[in-house]
């Protein structure tokens, strides 16, 4: 018996697209291990960050890591038995053997069986965790959710509207502007490329501006965001799928994706937001100085017609410590 | 009486160097307005944040506002006398008007007057708040200090010392790396232009990754700090002064310093670090479908021969809700 899988045959690099990179191959069913089972695969999910793994991790000339529904067809493990049906991280095939402590039982109680991958799975974790935990919505404020269409962003949105927010989503179409008011319960939805340009649309369904963005796109789409964050905004980058086929992916795409891949956050320092306390805070480095335990160096340069290439060598790295100008001189 | 000024003649646009832009200029000493005083000023400050502020709020033709020192040298205030020292936001130029209400007297028991615009001043209140108060090192953590030996870094560096942390210092030369061991108790400094590539050099220097990474510089020594970030680490984005002048500014400046200007925060989202809480959060949402509180859509594809196909398809952004692959088909 022969089985289908879709392997990597190269890495989609930047600038390449992966449709050039997977291959539809035959290939044999696998026998079944040791202690473990053999699945035949009914369902395969299709991520955006299979996309980044492809690049770097993902084994060149085997068939693509991916979570899947199917059934046990063969067992050599007493806890599954032939037609049960499971959840795992399995791959791109239609049959696969795997080790019974990596799957999980699909329990038909809990609704349809793909739902173990989808709004049960990783799609719906990601959401929860990111929109409930990082972005944290409260009632009244304003949520913008990119990619608000997909997996992820349509249950990020409608979280954010439980918690009382008011919701803005952005997408590709009509069609699925249309779907996020009238099915999915977002208050309001601008497309990225309609007929209004997304600076403006932004604006109009944002007011007040953006208390919390929920990323799933990336480029442009978020640059429109970033010009809308209100004081104190909360930014959950979740993904930036048009940065990851063909020639969509830059320097920014790999920037920000190293807060992701470490669980990073960023914060924006708005110092003049705090200059209320200068008195305070003053007072406590000035302590700090007066007692020998910080130092601080001043670097003057004598005669303010000096000043302009006295603050061109400052930016570009020539002082050490405050740069000042004393005017006599 | 004249005085000297320097005036912003035009916009030092994307591309266009700080220095082409200045001038510095003989002017009259104002008049004491009613209500008012006149300040000699005595040292002016030069911040980055300035260079910033040129381009589009202050005014073309006129004196670049600035903090500054100065004594008293009119006064139609009974608060202010001639002859007392004041600070503010005055300008670059030798002589201002200012309103007594705006200034704010210099105590000689606090030090030299200078402090009351550097380590007193808002580069000790913008080290504080974005190292003590965003960064929050704790002892035994790594922090790294990009610009370290700039008036905010050097002292952004020292406060992470003192909370116990393990200070990295990066800079750009062999007397400022020694600066920073030496003088301001820094545990190490690496060079962004030294004789060991950046990305060697710091990750000697951070075995465990990165913290807390505390940012005054921007572009390629951002990116480097971005790849040893360890998992939770927290990025405290100050400034990005290599991208303020000449050609150096670009659409990632731009980007990020909206989460400055906003003081928002950007949280990177790790899905799969939380995925042993699936069951948890999957049975939350399976709950909120099975009462009509969350919808999702499913798009399936039938037959794994169009993966491919429909997986890059989904990339693009052509599909609603999960995109799913059927088996058999």
């Amino acid at each position: 018996m022969r089985g289908r899988a879709v392997v990597l045959r190269e890495r989609p690099l930047p600038g390449r697209t992966v449709a050039e990179c997977l291959e539809v191959v035959d290939c044999a069913v696998p026998d079944c291990p040791p202690g473990g089972v053999v699945i035949a695969t009914e369902l395969l999910s299709c991520d955006p960050y299979q996309r980044l793994r492809m690049v770097d991790t993902y084994d060149l000339g085997a068939a693509v890591p991916a979570r899947a529904v199917g059934r046990v067809v063969a067992s050599r493990d007493s806890r599954l038995q032939v037609g049960d049906r499971v959840w795992g991280v399995l791959s791109w095939a239609t049959h696969v053997a795997a080790d019974p402590a990596s799957l999980h039982p699909v329990d038909p109680a809990d609704g349809p069986a793909s739902h173990a991958i989808t709004v049960r799975g990783m799609p719906g974790l990601t959401a929860y965790v990111g929109m409930v935990e990082l972005g944290r919505p409260a009632a009244g404020q304003t949520v913008v959710v990119s990619g608000a269409a997909r997996a992820v962003g349509s249950i990020a949105g409608q979280l954010a509207a439980l918690a009382g927010a008011c919701v803005v989503g952005i997408v590709g179409s009509a069609t699925k502007a249309r779907l996020l008011v009238d099915d999915l319960g977002f208050h309001a939805a601008v497309r990225h490329d309609g007929p209004v340009p997304l600076d403006e649309a932004l604006a109009a369904a944002t007011p007040g501006g953006i208390d919390v963005a929920f990323e799933n796109v990336g480029g442009r789409v978020l640059d429109a965001s970033l010009r809308r964050l209100a004081s104190g905004a909360r930014v959950v980058l979740c993904g930036m799928v048009a940065g990851y086929d063909g020639t969509g992916r830059d320097a920014r795409v790999e920037q920000l994706m190293r807060l992701c891949g470490a669980g990073a956050t960023m914060h924006g320092l708005n110092a003049p937001a705090h200059a209320h306390r200068l008195d305070e805070i003053g007072a406590r480095l000035g302590g700090l100085v007066r007692d020998g335990r910080l130092r601080f160096h001043e670097d003057v340069v004598d005669g303010i017609d000096r000043l302009p290439a006295a603050y061109a060598e400052m930016l570009a790295g020539g002082s050490v410590g405050k740069r000042l100008v004393r005017v006599a001189g």
